[in-house]
């Protein structure tokens, strides 16, 4: 490709509006320019590297069996209210009428429309696993997008969903954890090979329910994710996830997290409340916070038992056995087929007063569609007392969940006395109270341990660029897809979905792969292999120039001709800012040596040698090759 | 490709919504699934045969040095307002508010987008021409979306954009000619690839703006087109733009069409009027149509000089020079740089009483947005007269408009009193009435002259695939696009459009090529190449299979093996159904023969024949290869 013939306006400086390397490198090197806020088009270089990240993705799930469709972008609102995500998905939805009245989607996500697809064809279990994937437009409609194609309101995504018979692994290739596993080595050869070093954690699966999910993740300092990682053993997690190893001592170990409490209550009153007094009711005036009542009471926070009250919706834990008097309550099912939720339910929340609660980890354990702090009044009706008085002796209005560091707290705890003005001390768990449920639902933060060795842990930021997800029975239950077993009975299949966001992947390479004067590609998605720059395109030299640009090509390599009546340095320059891995260089004085020579230059090194110009093409060619294969490996 | 690993779930009936044969044909083949009215989903079989379209569609506009860029989908209202469709393009036009009331169309088209783009980079006319494409989604919100995806509300359209310093052809290859006639060129390449007979148009560009358009059409029984067909030297017009000679005699060849009529009423006066008397207004009580008049007068229709009344919305022709007292005519300016209109003005056209007006023909003469027959209670204030009276002798309210036909009828016509229940007779053109224009809007019919070599027209029923535009200044102008030419003065760019519909493209080749059995893919862009079919998949045969699909595939074709437990019958059903080009059949008797054999047939032919094993797959190979590059000749 001459570079007359084709367009890469380079800019000097980047617009003021790109914070970021990837988006100053992309807009300065001409590979994308702005249509509005969150919306941009790839101009022809910047799609040259798109449609390699995307020939790779696409080759990766040939590779792992999954089948490549199209459904539409624009999708029936209709499938969406019978998911119940039509309702639950919030405002980055764009929801459409269309002239006869109609709603539709402009699909963020698409486990409604495979589903759909998967329920009209599906009627046997011979007929799974199935495994479809698509690379498709995708629109969310951030309040606030930012960092270029990192963060815009429309993207390419591709996104798998599997559906299986089972969950178990059988051998067979065949089960949820089968596909699962086969997907997580697919997106782990991807990254690899478009250069890119990703963090693979362990995350939350939130409001997609399911059980089992791993992000990928790659360091950025504008991540939106924070990450919690051990230098000893590698352990990651994202912070929504994240557990540590206790800090405290004295029987801790015997705390069985997740379990209903009152099995353990007996062995902790045996252990801590020996030698302790009663709880002694005590005045604490004008003391709002913790830190005040520390000071007040000349204690610890951590034998402080801190008591937050949140407001649940949409929760799916079985709440029948949990003492509740505060709400009458009632459950509902969200689709026809779908589990059973209470629309609405309250709880104590009991943690160590140093630490801070980790309202993913609560959502996920209470399986609820969103937890957040009480109201003031709620916070009133439930405790009789106004806010910051909250504490686990005596409550039953609500069902009380203990993080184990609550649990653990020994030697007589301080919490609130759900009278104003008041708070309990020597309190002992087990003798003075008995959560319904202990639990992890702990934020961890730089430096605790890390649950796996021990380690201290330490913080990143991080961006997600890929997702797997066991979705499990979520989207098959409340759209009823169906099939009839072996033994000719009805199933509902299992469910597995995969995503990678093809924009961010790329420009997480220009953020990993970059210098001062601009991008460094990585062969397999530069968008041209080698550059060829005449220091004058004329006479022999530019005979020579299209001969290496023919011999290259010829080798199946991606050759730039930089034909332009430009200073040699200005086309340096522009080499440079648009990453190219290879620079040939002809001039006049290397061609009339005997024999004719050529200079070339790797864009990461700084020196360029000199080589016979006969043998510049089939040089360049192999180090491609194996740069290439080796991040295939 | 292993049949059981695929997925193609053919059906053995349509479904009833199906109604021609290709929608039949990809619903029961398994290559397409409907998510909603006029939204299809691709399924594994039809995406490949998708994106072999796909890829010839851009093999070829690369070929022509159009650059590929990828904007968005969603793009932002504004622009669209800029253009001034925002209003004018109806409710085709899926129209969206995001979270921030902000307003977004979900494109049927993008030459704001494109535009919108050139404009920020463009400032010399050293950077021009540009040629720029996408192939991307697209979204019309089709009030009765019909026939699959020959109609859909979503479909992928190859649109390509070209902006130019000039518009004459001065050898350099850079006009808009020079590349309008390349992107001709690569168009009818795409299509002869894809094994289509396309029968170019010369069509109207209707409210594209513009001069010069191209149509590519295939005859469709539902197509909601209808061309104009010479069997004699191959004129084909579609009939919005079609014309004719003239089926009349005595000096209508001397009529300049499009001209002001006062210059070329003075020939007509001497040639007519010398023997004829002056019109004479009769009573025509109670006489409501042409063909009561006709009795009633016992005249032949073509003497009738039949006057409608339009109405035109946004006329862009000058009317400063026409008779007009019925409304003051005020210009204005859709956008700030486009060509001042009149928002509204009324025409009374006359045609010869057995011809129907073309109301594209009038449209494009008037460079109006829109045309429509005035209302009655216009017509009346216009005509002083009921509707049915309307003639041009003493009409002075309104620009007459005469089409060739009605100036060139002889021998004393007859037209509407402007009086209830009176006409006029004896009327002579150039005598009695001189219209403001005389053109040519006029309806060509089967049976009307061929305007190049006289032979008699045929109409045929054509779905448009691609077009090709001369599109002109109309969005450089009202989007203000400029550069500074050679003499550093300011000017705006013309431009160019090229599309073609995708998914339209793939379902025209199954109208063409299918039998009572199932499509018959041409190698081009069928699915797999090659299906090879065991008897049995077991013990030799399955060895036999397995190499055969090896040696098929090394050889660059797509294969699919029928690995599954089915009777042969019901796998070569399957195969005849999805319409793959060649069959291999593998059966123990064949390969016990010596050398072994293996049957193959070409899904065009009725009968197999025997081949060596060992030399089935370069044969087939051949074949393909021989097929393929025909099609690219």
């Amino acid at each position: 490709m001459k570079f007359s013939k084709f367009f890469i306006p380079t800019l000097r400086e980047a617009p003021g509006d790109a914070a970021i390397v990837s988006h100053k490198l992309m807009m300065r090197s001409g590979m994308i320019r702005k249509l509005s806020n969150g919306l941009f088009a790839y101009l022809p270089l910047g799609l040259r590297s798109f449609r390699k990240v995307e020939a790779i993705v696409r080759q990766e799930m040939d590779a792992v069996g999954s089948l490549e469709v199209k459904p539409t972008v624009v999708v029936p609102g209709e499938l969406w209210k019978e998911s119940g995500r039509w309702d639950s998905m919030g405002d980055a939805l764009l929801r459409v009428k269309n002239r006869l009245d109609v709603d539709f989607v402009v699909s963020p996500t698409a486990e409604e429309a495979f589903t759909s697809l998967v329920r009209d064809e599906l009627s046997s279990y011979k007929q799974l696993p199935l495994n479809f994937y698509q690379i498709n437009t995708k629109y969310r409609d951030e309040i606030r997008p930012r960092y270029g194609v990192m963060r815009g309101r429309e993207f390419v995504m591709k996104d798998a969903y599997s559906f299986h018979a089972d969950n178990a692994v059988d051998g067979s290739g065949e089960s949820l954890d089968d596909t699962y596993q086969a997907m997580g080595g697919a997106y782990r050869r991807i990254f690899k090979r478009c250069g890119l070093t990703v963090i693979p954690v362990k995350a939350d699966s939130g409001a997609m329910g399911g059980s089992g999910s791993e992000e990928f993740m790659v360091e950025s300092e504008i991540g939106d994710n924070t990450l919690l990682l051990c230098p000893s053993c590698g352990y990651a997690a994202n912070v929504e996830k994240a557990s540590c190893k206790p800090d405290y001592q004295s029987g801790a170990e015997q705390i069985e997290v997740g379990q209903p409490a009152a099995a353990v209550g007996g062995a902790y009153e045996e252990a801590k409340t020996a030698a302790l007094p009663p709880p002694e009711l005590i005045d604490t005036p004008a003391v709002k916070t913790i830190d005040e009542l520390c000071a007040f009471l000349k204690a610890d926070a951590k034998t402080f038992i801190k008591t937050l009250v949140y407001r649940a919706v949409n929760v799916e834990l079985d709440l029948s056995g949990a003492p509740h008097t505060y709400l009458k309550l009632e459950q509902k099912r969200l689709a026809p087929e779908a589990p059973p939720v209470y629309p609405q339910a309250f709880f104590a929340v009991c943690i160590r007063g140093d630490l801070a609660v980790n309202e993913v980890k609560l959502a996920s354990l209470l399986k609820a569609g969103e937890v957040a702090l009480a109201s003031d009044s709620d916070v009133e009706r439930i405790t009789g007392a106004p806010v910051g008085f909250a504490g686990p002796v005596g409550l039953t209005s609500v069902p009380v969940i203990a993080d184990e560091t609550a649990a653990a707290i020994a030697g007589g705890g301080i919490c609130g006395g759900l009278k104003k003005d008041k708070h309990f001390t020597n309190v002992a768990f087990g003798r003075d109270w008995t959560p319904w449920l202990i639990s992890d639902v702990r934020t961890v933060v730089a430096g605790d341990k890390c649950p796996v060795c021990g380690g201290a842990l330490y913080e990143k930021k991080g961006n997600e660029l890929g997702h797997i997800f066991k979705l499990g029975k979520k989207y098959t239950s409340s759209m009823r897809v169906s099939f009839l077993d072996a033994a000719g009975k009805t199933q509902m299949p299992t469910m597995g979905c995969y995503g990678i966001g093809l924009d961010r992947t790329l420009a997480s390479v220009i953020e990993e792969h970059h210098d001062d004067a601009g991008i460094i590609w990585p062969a397999s998605i530069a968008p041209f292999h080698v550059v060829v720059i005449p220091v004058k395109y004329e006479g022999a030299a530019a005979a020579c120039c299209d001969e290496l640009e023919a011999g290259l090509s010829a080798r199946g390599l991606d050759v730039l001709l930089d034909d332009r009546n430009e200073r040699a340095g200005v086309k340096f320059n522009d080499a440079d800012l648009i990453g190219i891995p290879w620079r040939i260089v002809v001039g006049d004085k290397n061609l009339g040596a005997n024999p004719p020579q050529v200079e070339i230059k790797n864009r990461r090194e700084k020196e360029s040698r000199l080589v016979e110009k006969s043998k510049a093409a089939a040089l360049i060619a192999d180090y491609i090759a194996e740069e290439v294969s080796g991040g295939k490996g």
